[in-house]
């Protein structure tokens, strides 16, 4: 069977169907991070692999953007669960023409984003390649034992967002065309924050439900209700989006906050009597706001975007770079 | 500056000063797995890149196989350092071309070895990439909080080697040549078995240092010796080599022991009075040999293989694949 008609999800379900059983206390496939029982306490461990010409280009990323984002995205995966990112082992496969200088470059983007969020890179493995890779293993801590996965939501729940939605796809899509990029958005892509200082502030709240959006706003939520068995309506005026005033038209900020991806903000859900304090603290400590955006509801797949009144069906148009 | 001109050992050295200063209690570049201080106690950590055309080739690798094989070999860089190899992630790198159905093999392959050795793959990613990538990291606890690392070797203790050297060097000569593969040399190829079982018996003898046997004995006894600032002098007569009758000539087993690689042995020093009984008690324990195969000497860096009653170097051919 061709990898084209499972698609990626479709695979990760075939392949997480041989891997076993999780033992009791243990998450293995399903959230953004495994959630593993060491003697001494929790552990959570995650993996992500960065391919160029898939994940990156080298034509707009300069190498040491290129490695605070490999550690960047690992660390939001661990921040998504409720904790705090550790240490790393880091494979590169190179390929021909990559220098020393390059890799020095990375490496040093790595540091970078390791020393602003705690953590460290203890070291990996390095191999020819015909492309670039760049393989990234993350170990974190959950504060205590208490992790927060994605399928704790309950119907009532406030949804909220931390920082803006959306920044980073346009940066992209401005990017391929080659048409100037704002600061703004040219770092949104490049040199995504986790939200470590955020979650830190934010767990003493008890969130019940957590995920990063690295897909699109939709497509996360989504996995989230999903996880959860609940539906979801979020009012649209309420998003973060981005300012489209002097982008070029065609830029549609919804949109990208919808399906764009690639932004490493939290979207959690929260009990009603929790939220504005939450947020009010988050925003106090760490200076991102977090933003109410909807509240979850019973109906399982029911996903409802509110544009001016309206209601509407909240579309996941994930990408799946398994798929033409 | 040219990555053939550091080589991967240089290139290692310049990217391992990049990554700062481990902690007190803690190892990270250096060894076969980090050695990392978590809240509860001490974990071991390990990652190895396995990229198509590199590390193997499908035209001799089934993807079981394949799979085994990728978690033996990080099995074994845990067990050489004296743990047990507990839980790992899985990132893959699928080319065009391959189907779900070798994935599945693949995965099955990781399964059946992470089953024999109590382990088990919790999740990882997966990307388009133009070669197959299978990128795997691994957990693993000490017993205690005793790790084995290969610095620890002194005057005067006996140097030590489970199983056999050389047969999966001379498997590999044999596919690349198209010819016959006796079963033995194919599956210590693409089955190697990671001494874990072996390891709990031994570190109970308390080995003062250990590494595994991958990149052929001459390398990995030099790593083990640099690291501990000491020589080795080696009695050829005592190595546990393949018995070449039957095989093609032009396989020298001495040769393709000390610079074959691939076995995936342990090579472990300890003092001098505990080595008959510890040797004996693994045998007995797992039916795995354990040889006595030279001492460890004052000299850094002299290294010395003994031939028919006469010394010479004990060269490390080792295998550079960042060199042309």
């Amino acid at each position: 069977m061709k990898l084209s008609e499972v698609g990626e999800f479709g695979l990760i379900d075939r392949l997480g169907d041989l891997l076993g059983e999780a033992p009791e206390g243990e998450t293995w496939i399903g959230d953004d991070a495994a959630v593993l029982r060491a003697p001494g306490g929790t552990i959570l461990f995650t993996a992500d692999l960065l391919v160029e010409g898939v994940h990156f280009d080298l034509a707009w990323t300069p190498p040491a953007d290129l490695g605070y984002k490999a550690i960047a995205v690992n660390c939001s995966d661990v921040a998504a669960m409720g904790g705090t990112p550790r240490r790393a082992l880091v494979s590169l496969g190179v390929r021909p023409g990559i220098e020393v200088d390059f890799l020095e470059a990375l490496y040093a983007g790595m540091r970078e984003c390791s020393d602003a969020f705690g953590m460290a890179v203890v070291g990996g493995d390095v191999s020819r390649c015909d492309q670039l890779v760049v393989s990234v293993a993350l170990l974190g801590n959950p504060a205590g034992r208490r992790v927060i996965e994605r399928r704790g939501a309950r119907p009532g729940d406030v949804i909220c967002v931390t920082g803006s939605l959306g920044a980073a796809a346009a940066g992209l899509r401005l990017m391929k065309a080659g048409q100037p990029v704002p600061s703004l958005l040219r770092a949104a892509l490049l040199r995504p924050v986790p939200r470590v200082r955020e979650v830190e502030v934010l767990r003493r709240f008890l969130p019940n439900a957590m995920i990063d959006v690295s897909d699109g706003l939709a497509a996360d939520l989504g996995h989230l209700c999903d996880a959860s068995r609940v539906g979801a309506t979020v009012d649209a005026a309420r998003l973060p989006l981005i300012d489209t005033a002097g982008l070029p038209a065609g830029l549609d900020a919804l949109e990208l906050a919808l399906g764009g991806g690639e932004d490493y903000e939290l979207c959690f859900t929260i009990v009603a009597e929790r939220a504005a304090r939450a947020a009010a603290e988050v925003e106090a400590a760490t200076g991102t706001r977090v933003h109410l955006i909807g509240e979850v509801t019973e109906e399982a797949g029911g996903r409802v975007l509110v544009v001016d009144g309206t209601a509407q069906p909240l579309a996941a148009s994930g990408w799946d770079h398994l798929r033409p």
